[in-house]
């Protein structure tokens, strides 16, 4: 099956109006008055992004949901996506249905539409190279640096899930559904990040790590983050520490600043999504030593931790 | 070097305002009004579209200015760009530096800024993502679909020089310094891209190769074209037949239509642009055979052809 075979019969049908059929030299998109856009983009490797051999609708998923993630952390909602594919031979056609079809879901779930990209074989690694755009109301945007020392720290969901199903994918735990769901279908908190704005100080998404990622928000914001171990929301029975729960990454929970004053909001906020929202902190002025986050243990004590979250080498 | 410190020293200098200092999750661009967006993407993998140790500057313009060429196609004008990269163990920081600062001379010169991106690291290939951005008044976008029976046809530039440079740098063929930088320096052609709207009727760049690139547009305006090979302007001397010089692509000119009545006025733009503009054929009604392009020899009989340009399988 050839590339232009390939894009007409399982990915044109995936496109919105601004794709123009996946028949031009790029995508057309009218501006949006009022809104700034809000574009990300991010590439996952099998391999590193997403187990070698995972069905196709895995790596689909663990390829535009990050992207969504992305989305959700500045307030934004989704309107399309162009995709970059990059395929080793050895990649039959069903795998390609089966990874349009899961993106069609995504897409049926989540609001957006294919807008175009590239598809081209590639020497070895299966890569999936996803941009994202959005639309927000202008200036809305949430941002990482926002916060202010005495604001509280807030995280959606539960951390360490994705990575117990993690080490279910790879075999190293024994399988339990919903924590390997967390990691081979992550929830993009997009309706989440839609609510906070206005009520959020800075927001982030969790994917690199808990404790890493609070860190980014902190020094975005020329701040520090106080975070209460026994107040992050682990799971019970989960099959790895706590240190490494929260330095392991691929959560794609919402981690948000907001001032003391709009608690009971949040709460009100968590009820009607019904959606945990925890507080786990505190921000406090830029600490002398420069350590953007401290981890304090139920003793007041620090949790000293050899690394703070996944980082490419 | 990690990937922030990576991020923080040669790519954060790239950024420009929407980029928001690569410190977010997402770049943040405000609605121009009036104005139309233009999205395109290509991935680019070492080994399949520059080669395999190649120098950084070459793997940069090789990346990013097909981008740029496809929004030439649209007479559109560059606005920034998200880069994805992926990047195998052992690639060194000189690498690195060598690849952002070729980005930086192309910035400058065609005048755009980086966004944001990811960075991550690769099993195996090197493989570089690059999204462009542009932006075109409201509903003037060239496309590929606007060409009527009668119109002429014209490619600007050469056809085949690129082609001679990739077999000099595969070192199948001797060196000749205008051909290798065809091949390794294409230039997008955005001013003429430009001048053309309100001018063409349809235009397409020539990635694929001349005839499969004419034929893509000829299949999108719902005609056939008739090209005469004599008037394709490939250059004399090359190391190719004129068979493969029309069908190998990476040539990057744009391939437009426009009806006889404005042959003067193309005459004259390719004067003021310094840049020739060959006629080089006829559109047609759609053949009953269904071939969207044929291509003539001097003799008036038609050239067959084992291929009409690159595919990815």
């Amino acid at each position: 099956m050839d590339e232009f075979s390939r894009i007409a019969r399982y990915f044109a049908p995936l496109a919105g109006p601004e794709g123009l059929g996946l028949l031009d030299d790029a995508a057309l998109m009218a501006a949006l008055p009022g809104e700034d856009l809000v574009l990300a983009k991010d590439v996952a490797i099998a391999g590193v992004h997403f187990p070698i051999g995972c069905v196709p609708a895995v790596a689909a998923r663990r390829s535009l949901r990050p992207n969504l993630s992305d989305l959700a952390a500045m307030g934004a909602r989704p309107l399309g996506y162009l995709l970059g594919l990059s395929l080793p031979a050895a990649l039959d056609e069903r795998w390609i249905a089966g990874f349009a079809a899961a993106l069609w879901e995504d897409q049926q779930a989540y609001g957006l539409s294919l807008w175009g990209g590239d598809s081209v074989k590639a020497p070895h690694d299966l890569s999936i190279s996803i941009t994202i755009i959005g639309a927000i109301a202008k200036g809305a945007a949430l941002r990482r640096s926002g916060a202010r020392a005495g604001d509280d720290i807030y995280v959606s969901g539960v951390i360490g899930a994705a990575a117990a199903g993690l080490a279910q994918a790879l075999g190293k735990a024994p399988v339990r559904e919903r924590w390997l769901d967390a990691y081979e279908a992550p929830t993009p908190r997009l309706d989440l990040g839609r609510a906070l704005v206005g009520l959020a100080s800075a927001a982030i998404d969790v994917s690199d790590g808990l404790v890493a990622d609070v860190g980014h928000l902190a020094q975005a914001s020329r701040c520090a983050a106080a975070l209460q171990l026994a107040d992050v929301p682990i799971p019970s029975g989960l099959p790895l520490s706590p240190e490494d729960a929260i330095t392991a990454g691929d959560d794609y929970e919402l981690a948000f600043t907001a001032a003391p004053s709009v608690r009971s909001a949040i709460f009100t906020l968590s009820e009607s999504l019904g959606l945990t929202l925890s507080r786990i902190g505190v921000m406090r002025a830029a600490s002398k030593d420069g350590s953007p986050v401290v981890v304090l243990k139920p003793d007041g004590s620090e949790l000293l931790l050899s690394r703070t979250g996944w980082q490419h080498a």
